[in-house]
């Protein structure tokens, strides 16, 4: 789709964009003295090879460099920054580690980058209140490490290192969000520079109780919002206790039926499961071959208890239940090594996939549905993959409803980027026609401008742009991303 | 405050108010003709008696009743409704139960109430998704009667029989928010009427997948607006599964501070508690004269553990944390008629407060703070209320850092008012300096505007002010609440 798109609107703006870059690299121009005022000689680059770094994420939307990169090393720079772009109307893209699959960071129309990597400071650590604020440098590997000697932790795990304000930005879950949620429910403040530099704290400054219901929710208005509000300059989020015990296990079923029905009585029952994940046949033999396991190649799940010592072991009568869908005996992985091995692999799953055709490129389906939806869309889907002959191993959060197909294409193929393409619009419409969503995770970024209209209804579309209008009135905050 | 910024007001604006409300008054009466047209003649009330109902809830606020009530039956009726408003100026204020306590629904500037009741309908149950749609006449009692059957409960909870949508608007919380959030972590999807009467769902029309990332969260903007942006018409709920089993327990303690560490240490040490409620010695006292019980006269915590009945076993250890701390023996509540006279005990603290002084009203405060603050500020106010000779016994939701002062007042006595209003700003200024927030869980309303902007901000409530101006631009919806 973004590709497609690109090629039907390029010859009718080919013209004015020329036209409109030529201009705004001038302004760009003007404006460097100021920026360099702002934030020194270094904390300016021009270097093409920075912009390309800072034009794409790991997605496979073509990379579109900004003007101008710039690195700030506190709010108020920023705020002046923006300040600056605003006075010249540069559009502005924040950037955290370029770790999104939506083509979230692309200058669209040129511009400015704010790369966050010089702010990557640990602030105001409660360990009593279970809380810590974070500047948006740091990522949640290095505030895990940070926190090691604590005894608590941040749970929330998108798989990538990615900087822990751009996992608000883009409203990242992952394995965990069964157990601990998503960020929309982690995030308890956040420091925000608004299009034309005003910084606001979304929860008041400096403020971190537990909950609250002063005013509007702004903390969850800018969560998710892709950068194209604000700028997330900081971030209050909430910890927790590391559990006495972990232990992980692996459980193969016949049939994609049995291991969600299995899901669904695990989540009935009340067992607190820290990770349940869904992997396909086809996802576990990538895994087998570029992590050197050797489970059986079936539908399988991947599931993680965490507790103190006792209430593990009534957890892991789980079994019970999997044994009663079919599902075989655990494999068990209950020392830290044996478990970090089992899910590195299944953080390793894109790599897998990619491993499956040496030369290709990734891009990650994203649907999420109500639970009792899941058997019949992966079925469904599964079905679609193998009559349209294209490679897309099935990984996913199956506890949230949310699956990822990853699909594996040859760029430089024009019929089977039609037909992910393709694909990629029916599996959205299959989620859609299913109560669900075509984006439980990952964003709206570029590519599913169009879907996030049939999916929200004309309405609240309007309502969104009109917040948009309203808190950024001159779409300078990455123009193109979410809204059309 | 808010009787005091009353006549502050009252000589400015009267000759002003006099002259809108009798204009507003013939308004009202051109359109009644088709309001009956859209809710039929027994769906438009101008009874004296139904109005003063419709002006007040269970705060001290002053009743403010509206001009006219109307019972929509449909969302389509409230739309339609609502554009009759939008076209002739009139003021909309939604209503529920009448259960709040901030005064949100007094029509303070005339106008219209939108009384839900009788869009009573639980719609939608699916069962395996863990979910429920229901209208705005449902309440949470009422839903979990009808889900009683299933195994399945929703467990917010804050004391009264509130309205489900009515709960969304004011972001409601209460003693099972420690294990199961507050409403904004359990609304999945929204039907709100605009201003205009425009019907938006804030997730897309259907929709109820357990996560999103899908465009901005209009969920949570209108979570807790308190019906100043739109009138909620629908709710999506999570639900759990009703616990294996259930024990509750009382545990006294030989100070706050060691009640509150117990709490801090409970918490951390990972125990899924559902219920820590925390009484302070005055409180405890009437709650035993009012319900008859007879617990040592003591800074007290009332707890509840969910789970199955092995886990129970290892959660009940808990009592090893409160020993440590001084606490007494747990007196246990394990079956279900013990444990509803505790728990009825608890939710009638509000009825056992105002006993304490026959005639008296109440007015109860709402501060939140970071856990490790609890002691400090539960110490200091005590000694506040004391050299003041106040009456406000105190309860709260400590695991969450929330907790209340019941003020008892006498209303003809002018004095004890000034002393009231004084200590609330006190208590709320405290609070805020405390990193915490003026309201945890009862909303803004009428009389904490001005508290919320040296909460927030200048430029945070100017990006909320926005927002409402974006939204409601005539300034419609439910006016002079949350914003001044």
């Amino acid at each position: 789709m973004w590709i497609f798109r690109s090629v039907f609107l390029f010859s009718d703006l080919l013209s004015f964009c020329c036209c409109f870059f030529f201009l705004q690299k001038s302004v760009v121009d003007g404006v460097l003295p100021s920026f360099r005022s702002v934030c020194g000689e270094d904390g300016v680059s021009l270097s093409e090879a920075i912009r390309e770094q800072h034009g794409k994420d790991e997605s496979v939307h073509k990379c579109c460099p900004p003007d101008v990169v710039v690195f700030p090393r506190s709010v108020d720079e920023v705020s002046a920054l923006a300040k600056i772009c605003h006075m010249h109307c540069l559009p502005i893209i924040p950037f955290g580690t370029g770790t999104g699959l939506e083509g979230g960071v692309g200058a669209m129309k040129g511009g400015v980058c704010f790369s966050l990597r010089n702010m990557d400071q640990v602030l105001d650590l409660h360990v009593e209140d279970f809380d810590v604020t974070v500047e948006p440098g740091v990522t949640r590997k290095a505030l895990n490490s940070y926190l090691r000697d604590t005894g608590l932790w941040f749970p929330v795990d998108p798989g990538a290192d990615a900087s822990l304000c751009g996992m608000a930005a883009t409203s990242a879950s992952g394995t965990n969000a069964v157990r601990y949620g998503t960020m929309r429910e982690n995030i308890m403040n956040l420091e925000v520079v608004l299009a034309d530099g005003t910084i606001i704290n979304t929860a008041g400054k400096g403020r971190r109780p537990r909950k609250t219901s002063a005013g509007y929710n702004l903390t969850n208005l800018f969560v998710g919002s892709e950068g194209t509000l604000g700028i997330i300059t900081k971030t209050t989020l909430r910890l927790y206790g590391i559990p006495e015990a972990v232990v992980s296990a692996v459980c193969s079923f016949p049939s994609v039926q049995a291991a969600v029905d299995s899901t669904v009585q695990i989540l009935q029952s009340g067992v607190p499961i820290a990770r349940i994940e869904f992997l396909d046949d086809v996802m576990i033999d990538a895994c087998n071959r570029f992590s050197s396991l050797s489970y059986p190649v079936t539908p399988t799940l991947f599931l993680e208890f965490h507790g103190s010592e006792r209430s593990l072991e009534e957890q892991v009568n789980t079994s019970e239940i999997t044994q009663c869908n079919g599902g075989s005996d655990f494999q068990w992985a209950k020392d830290e090594e044996t478990r970090s091995r089992l899910w590195k692999a299944r953080h390793d799953a894109w790599y897998a996939a990619l491993a499956l055709r040496p030369g290709c490129k990734a891009y990650a389906t994203d649907v999420c549905v109500p639970l009792s939806m899941l058997p019949q869309i992966i079925v469904e889907t599964k079905e679609d993959l193998i009559a349209n002959k294209l490679t897309g191993p099935i990984a996913g959060h199956v506890g949230d409803g949310n699956f990822h197909c990853l699909m594996v294409l040859d760029p430089n193929d024009p019929d089977e980027l039609q037909r992910v393409h393709l694909f990629t619009e029916r599996l959205a419409r299959r989620a859609l026609a299913m109560s669900g969503t075509c984006t439980g995770e990952h964003g709206v970024g570029l590519g599913k401008r169009a879907l996030l209209v049939e999916e929200m209804g004309a309405q609240a579309i309007q309502v969104m742009q009109s917040l948009k209008e309203t808190l950024d009135p001159k779409n300078l905050m990455n123009p193109g991303k979410v809204l059309q």
